[in-house]
């Protein structure tokens, strides 16, 4: 196990190698060249190629010890058999460590592995530590440093993920970047040969700008220690967790793809959520969880208001919180009477609460602070009012084309408002969340909403279906429990 | 209940008189009107108010009795005190029917109750059928009419829908529009003072251009009944059922939203699955369901192969494919040795397979037929040739950018080879699935996928994450159990 300033060195380089290092870009010593120079990189980088004096319009070097300055990190993209003696060569150049995007060792069977053994025995002697092989490679937006195989570019954030698949990975990766997700700092594992997912763990548990760990997992050597890290990270931040492998089929699968030894889904589960873990099943919710802890308030209790325009959904989000172990609590005469005042005659007086009628935005934030004050109310879903603006945009565009009496001017001031009043919602939504210190989860179902919107220097998140929303909630409640219990 | 001919006449309407329709497009007189012509409605429309002499440009009649031509269908948009004497008009005038989006009846109290009652009156006093009243409204996109509160236009396709709520229903046909999916009919129906959910299954059983049928239920006055035009209707086409108001919170919503009473919901949720529906718990679950039995085959059992590009994927679908009931069988030597010929010596020998390596079509399609050949399989899973494309775009883009040695034209040449090889990908797996007769479930996660993609005349679909694949699966599974019980 290193120090953290080893590893420190090693993912936050100066200067990087980038050893076969191609203008090929369907040979990986070309793309992922290609992705650490498109991805705007802040430190060196010297491309080791005998063949060529350039490589991506960069000077080019025949060898590693040709490179004229200091070297923190390597990325190698040789082919498996000079591995060896790429690690010899970066050893005597004093570089930290190397992250072995090559991949044709333990995986490919007992000539592979020996490989690997011969390789991971020649960096020991030298103190160089090593990602991979066969890993997908490394990311740290916070030096803009995108070394990796694939074409994926998230925005800087607080969330780091660890996988033990590289192309499970690089997918969540362009959900993030799509989403508008921020990352912190990716690892794609390999085969673990020296630096263990258990490394990782500790390394970012100490990370001060990793709020938030993402863990994709098909299994691991040593349990006890996996336990004991885990425990240890969840009480400083959350750690989500999506362990695969869980049934006969994934677990053999899993043995063939990684070699990991998936052991027993259930026991290993509850070892998961005994260590503060959160524990979700499919890739999706990964993000989605990762996305709640960056940027919501965990909620203090169970009880959440449910706000609608419009009945079926809330009678749809209501069956879904109560069916995750979330409660509706009843709401009180005060809070009553104050939507009283809002909202018409014959309006539901009770939770859920569906402010009927058209997106008003008085409506919509007297309600919200309404509800987020009583103890009893620990977040509020709403729904409805996010997207909203999709209809009204559509109606004006429909307008300004066949109604004879209405200008394009007109249409255009209606979508201007429509607009405009979803910034509001927005807006008020983080005033709200903020004043009260509760999360607000908000539905957009609006077929252009993201989860992730960036206004005045805050963030917004908008789940796109109340299934979703109401898994992150749950999510967040779990690690509240967690929290106040060992705290 | 009305005869066939009755609710065809209302339903497949040749003219349309639009009652209270109106040059305001914040009314709902406005908004409506403005989608059926935007909708581009085959018929004849005749709006009526008698304030304007032209309404959307189309000259308008003072009242229904003025139109100079027989009206199939009313569209009420009036206030609600006005619909009581608007039916006896449309009565007196012969139109077949009213879709009467105006609320205020008996959602919102006694006094709305009693309006409601005497509506019904006088249109059975009439012959003339009622949708509604308090109805988000219907379509029918084989006439391209779109007589609804809400700017969604989802393309003709052979998928109708029931929505005891109209929020979730526009939202719901928002959807099928982004993703593709092409609609036969919608009905919101309203307080269903009249024509009830019902008379509308009997109605879409019958109904030659509808394949699938979705309903979103709150609850149902007649059980018994309910149940037995399920069990008929689910022997002639799958039918998917979202019950909202299974728990207390939500049946309670449901009580306030529409008046339903949700009934004891494991008793329900029962009875619906022994009438042989599909039971969804998110709306979501509702169109990625009603696509599936749209355009694909049924497995004939519950053996599934899984397929990827990238071993982490294997392991989660597996995990998913087995907990959700359904298995996947070891491959036998005939199997392993058509694929010992395609992959690399590592290969995994089981199921799942792991292509390894890159998108090539001949191993693609190859494998595809291998595995979709023996009796023990009834399913293929596919994950990561579809949608691979999106990384070879992004890396031609950059080396254009960005690599001297490569032009614009080399670039352009590997972006026209990626969008080329995709829809080979798409065409293969179209092919095998009709010459096997067998379900191919794809996973596309790429940023820009959909659900649906026509080429060539045929329909291929693309689920966007594994999850939602093996749900659809599970579906599909379930009916022809059921089918093959009971015929």
């Amino acid at each position: 196990m290193g120090t953290p300033q080893e590893l420190e060195r090693l993912f936050s380089p100066k200067s990087i190698a980038l050893i076969g290092a191609s203008n090929s870009i369907d040979k990986w010593g070309g793309f992922v060249s290609l992705h650490i120079l498109k991805g705007g990189y802040k430190g060196k980088l010297f491309p080791v190629n005998p063949r060529h004096e350039h490589i991506l319009g960069l000077p080019a070097y025949p060898t590693i010890a040709d490179i004229p300055e200091p070297v923190d990190l390597g990325i190698v993209m040789v082919p498996a058999d000079k591995v060896p003696e790429v690690i010899e060569e970066a050893g005597k150049k004093g570089i930290g460590g190397l992250v072995v995007i090559t991949s044709g060792f333990s995986e490919v069977g007992a000539d592979g592995a020996e490989l690997e053994r011969r390789s991971v025995e020649i960096a020991k002697s030298h103190g160089v530590r090593i990602v991979g092989p066969n890993t997908m490679g490394i990311l740290n937006t916070y030096i803009n440093l995108y070394a990796i195989g694939a074409s994926v570019f998230p925005l800087c954030g607080c969330i780091s993920f660890i996988s033990q698949s590289g192309n499970l990975g690089t997918q969540m990766l362009l959900w993030a970047e799509k989403e508008g997700v921020g990352v912190d700092q990716f690892f794609g594992t390999g085969n673990e040969a020296d630096i263990t997912t258990i490394e990782l763990l500790r390394y970012l548990a100490r990370r001060e700008s990793t709020r938030v760990i993402l863990l994709y997992m098909e299994g691991i050597d040593d349990g006890r220690k996996l336990y004991e890290v885990l425990s240890e990270t969840t009480r400083k931040k959350p750690v989500v967790v999506l362990k695969a492998g869980r049934t006969g089929a994934g677990a053999r699968a899993a043995l063939s793809h990684t070699g990991a030894m998936a052991g027993q889904a259930d026991i290993f589960e509850a070892a998961l959520r005994q260590a503060g873990c959160i524990v979700v099943k499919n890739p999706t919710d990964l993000l989605d969880m990762a996305v709640a802890f960056s940027y919501l308030p965990l909620p203090r209790g169970d009880g959440v208001a449910v706000c609608t325009l419009g009945g079926g959904w809330g009678v749809v989000a209501s069956d879904l919180l109560i069916e995750s172990g979330l409660e509706l609590p009843p709401l009180d005469d005060e809070v009553i009477s104050k939507l009283d005042k809002l909202l018409p005659p014959f309006w539901s007086r009770a939770n859920p609460v569906d402010l009927v009628g058209q997106a008003d935005l008085h409506i919509f934030t007297t309600s919200l602070h309404a509800l987020l004050e009583p103890d009893y109310i620990d977040a509020v879903l709403t729904m409805g009012a996010f997207g909203s603006d999709e209809f009204m945009m559509r109606i004006a565009d429909a307008a300004a084309e066949l109604i004879p009496e209405i200008t394009e001017k007109e249409a255009g001031e209606v979508k201007k408002f429509a607009a405009a009043i979803q910034r509001e919602f927005m807006l008020e939504t983080l005033n709200a969340m903020e004043q009260k210190g509760k999360p607000i989860l908000g539905v957009s179902m609006s077929p252009r909403a993201k989860l992730v919107y960036n206004l005045n220097n805050k963030t917004l998140i908008l789940f796109p279906t109340p299934e979703r929303a109401v898994k992150a909630l749950k999510g967040l409640y779990q690690y509240h429990r967690y929290i106040s219990r060992v705290k």
